[in-house]
């Protein structure tokens, strides 16, 4: 229910915008330069970044050469990569030159990270030798690190200061940080030793030291660590901004909510695309090109195809059974499928609850047993269903057949669900794969295994 | 690969946790207080919340009762719901007042959601008239909506005030806000002018009026409005707080992303479970008991076996042709899935692009017609193949069977997949329960139509 009513909220939002679009694209038309500078300035800065994606290749580049120097980086961060990179190169080199010195640092290494080696390289050269060595180094993290979330732009104090010099330097250094929600204390060696609210500063009497109101408590990261781990201590402490720190405990730098929010969402992201065999895309869908989407999908059909041979297999092995009692495959579908269905189930409540930190995988013998418990329950209501499915279809051997196998495969699914994400964790594998399509493929084998085994039991029993 | 080493770490935390808390525990039977105190005054607050829930209940109440009072709101905020019941019940009625006091208005109104109603009207009784009045107005709220998100401890200052006198009544006001972080505008009647970062007062000029450094440049929520919309606004805007106003833009409270980056991850966990056919659990998956977690389940299992009848009978209807040819039901379990899989991959695209704003909803044409292009090309190469494979099975025919059923079933899968979350927001269905079992059964039933079809034509053509 939730979703909808937003859904359709945005379609009025794009409604909108189609107007405010029309008056922009007028102002353009018009040359009338002074007036466009007028309405935009009342922008939020996303909205600008939105009305540039909507906008005419041509018409683009001219409004985002009307925005003031002092927000043109940030609509430029705010815009999709795809439409960042066609922008770049209507640039000159000079306007290419200012834009790449008001981006903040993160979002320099954003931007670069996702170019082909070859433009950053070419851009790299535009940069002021300071912010080249910074990018350097940025890029130097590896991959989906906190480092390449990081920017060195912070302000920090010494304890020995008083409130009233910890807030005359923040004014000085604070126009250049990205935020100054946060404040560090170091030490001589910048070495971290506090992280302070800036409205500790505010609150506190200005002639208090930085030492009396520290409260030596305090989370970091280091650069090297994966950016999830980001998520989880900014979820865990509640905090606007992470210091991040070297082997040493220096400070070389924060990461800020916002950033880790959208890495956040992009993880999640990541993992419904896993869960759906679709390897993750890296960029949005919409920027998807149909021939990355086909790359992305078809490897995992295909594996997974193999793994169906064994389904395959079965079949071929029970050929003779089947043939005598045709009606057997009739429940083929309805077996396999609510076999599937479980064990998506289960695996899909364990991978979440691993991703979230939900459930902690030594805890893998607590949560076998009570999905076992789960498992029997639906197992007997849904056998009961079939039972009387498969006598009416089948008569009463069918019945029989399919009401043993329903109850045993679903308490199977349900273990197979259970114990896939913690085995695949422990072999090093994400195990957000394993709860959609994998589980639904292995169950379908095992399922007709155990279909046709207790069917020939039956039938050789009763027959 | 990202989440793997992440959860290794979690064991060895859990491992020193172990340790700390072995220290606590000799505290508490040595009854040494002081000690424990100081032990405890260094920890971050959701660490001493996480160890709560490791001691044993006596145990548990002691230590809390132990922590000062300035802290104790926060601590019992980081537990977890059935923790947080458990614990109230063994307070006397003197610490629940202290301790319902001591809570954030926002954190209250979460506490009372998740209790039972006649709980919560107890409680209501512990409160402050004045806090009494705010809990009733917040619980008044639908659920779900940025209202229950709420808290009315902001602070607000006047455009005629200059920077000097804002920052002293910042000081006077802000130990009862949650945060400072944001400062809001307002004029006499409490109408929201403009929402100011509390940076913007440090580094502006102390008689400069507020007027002369706000920039009309704000977003707001209304309390009614889903808390979705929160989630959305804060990641667009890369805000830290969200001021919420009434019809009238009357400023009434503020939202702060801490709370809103739970409810987004809460939101995909709810995504993550109903794409499972899992109705959302409400609680955590830890703290859901056998029966909560049967009851979300069962349902859909139960809907789904309906579904596959259809596929039953499909077989039925084609019962003849499967006993003539019967390696034709091989090869079942491996269309069926594949088709499945496709839609799976295709639906839970949608799903995550509609939910994420990637896609809009009247960009379904667009993206239906870029489906069908990836359809194609994945279905003629998963088509060779089958092709072959069906060919080593059972020769040439069903090897022409199984290959063209591959690349249709490829192609009507995909579409369907595409289709099938854009039409549940037009019927105003979450288009999360599409992506997994629920389109998987519909694309049973198809396939298997599909199949026999082209089975017909071509056995009684060639045969």
């Amino acid at each position: 229910m939730v979703k909808v009513r937003d859904l359709l909220e945005r379609i009025a939002n794009a409604m909108i915008d189609e107007e405010r679009k029309h008056t922009i694209e007028e102002f353009v038309h018009k040359k009338n330069w002074q007036a466009l500078r007028e309405e935009l300035s009342e922008w939020p800065l996303p909205e600008i970044a939105d009305l540039l994606l909507e906008l005419d290749k041509a018409d683009r580049v001219l409004v985002f050469r009307m925005l003031p120097r002092r927000i043109s980086g940030d609509v430029f961060s705010y815009m999709e990569s795809e439409h960042r990179k066609g922008l770049l190169k209507d640039l000159t080199d000079e306007e290419t030159r200012h834009l790449l010195a008001s981006l903040t640092p993160d979002d320099r290494t954003n931007l670069f990270e996702e170019l082909p080696g070859q433009v950053t390289q070419h851009l790299l050269n535009f940069l002021s030798p300071e912010d080249l060595r910074e990018s350097r180094q940025l890029l130097g993290y590896p991959e989906e690190s906190v480092g390449r979330l990081m920017t060195p732009d912070y302000v920090a104090v010494r304890p020995e200061w008083t409130v009233h010099e910890a807030l005359e330097h923040i004014r000085l250094k604070g126009k250049r940080s990205e935020t100054i929600n946060v404040i560090y204390v170091t030490d001589q060696s910048w070495k971290l030793l506090d992280a302070l609210e800036l409205q500790k500063f505010i609150l506190a009497r200005p002639d208090d030291t930085i030492d009396q109101i520290m409260d030596d408590n305090f989370v970091s990261l280091s650069a090297f660590e994966d950016r999830e781990k980001a998520v989880f201590a900014m979820q865990k402490y509640d905090l606007f901004a992470l210091p991040v720190v070297d082997t040493d405990g220096v400070l070389i730098g924060m990461v800020t909510i916002d950033d880790v929010f959208d890495v956040a969402q992009k993880e999640a992201t990541e993992d419904f695309h896993k869960g759906a065999a679709v390897a993750p895309l890296k960029t949005s869908y919409r920027e998807a090109s149909v021939w990355s989407l086909y790359r992305k999908r078809v490897g995992w059909l295909m594996t997974l195809v193999v793994v169906n041979l064994a389904s395959s297999g079965v079949i071929a092995a029970y050929e003779d059974m089947l043939s005598a009692a045709i009606a057997l495959a009739f429940f083929i579908p309805l077996l396999i499928d609510s076999g599937g269905n479980a064990g998506a189930q289960s695996a899909t409540l364990m991978v979440r609850a691993l991703a979230t930190g939900d459930i902690k995988l030594n805890q893998w013998y607590k949560t076998i047993s009570k999905e076992m418990k789960v498992g029997i329950a639906i197992g007997l209501t849904m056998a009961l269903g079939s039972l009387l499915l498969g006598y009416f279809r089948g008569g009463f051997e069918i019945g029989l057949i399919v009401g043993i196998t329903m109850v045993t495969l679903v308490i199977v699914a349900n273990i197979i669900g259970t114990i896939l994400p913690f085995l695949l964790v422990r072999i090093r594998v994400d195990p957000a794969v394993a709860s959609g399509p994998l589980i639904t493929s292995i169950i379908d084998a095992v399922g007709l295994l155990i279909y046709f085994s207790i069917a020939a039991m039956v039938l050789g029993q009763v027959g």
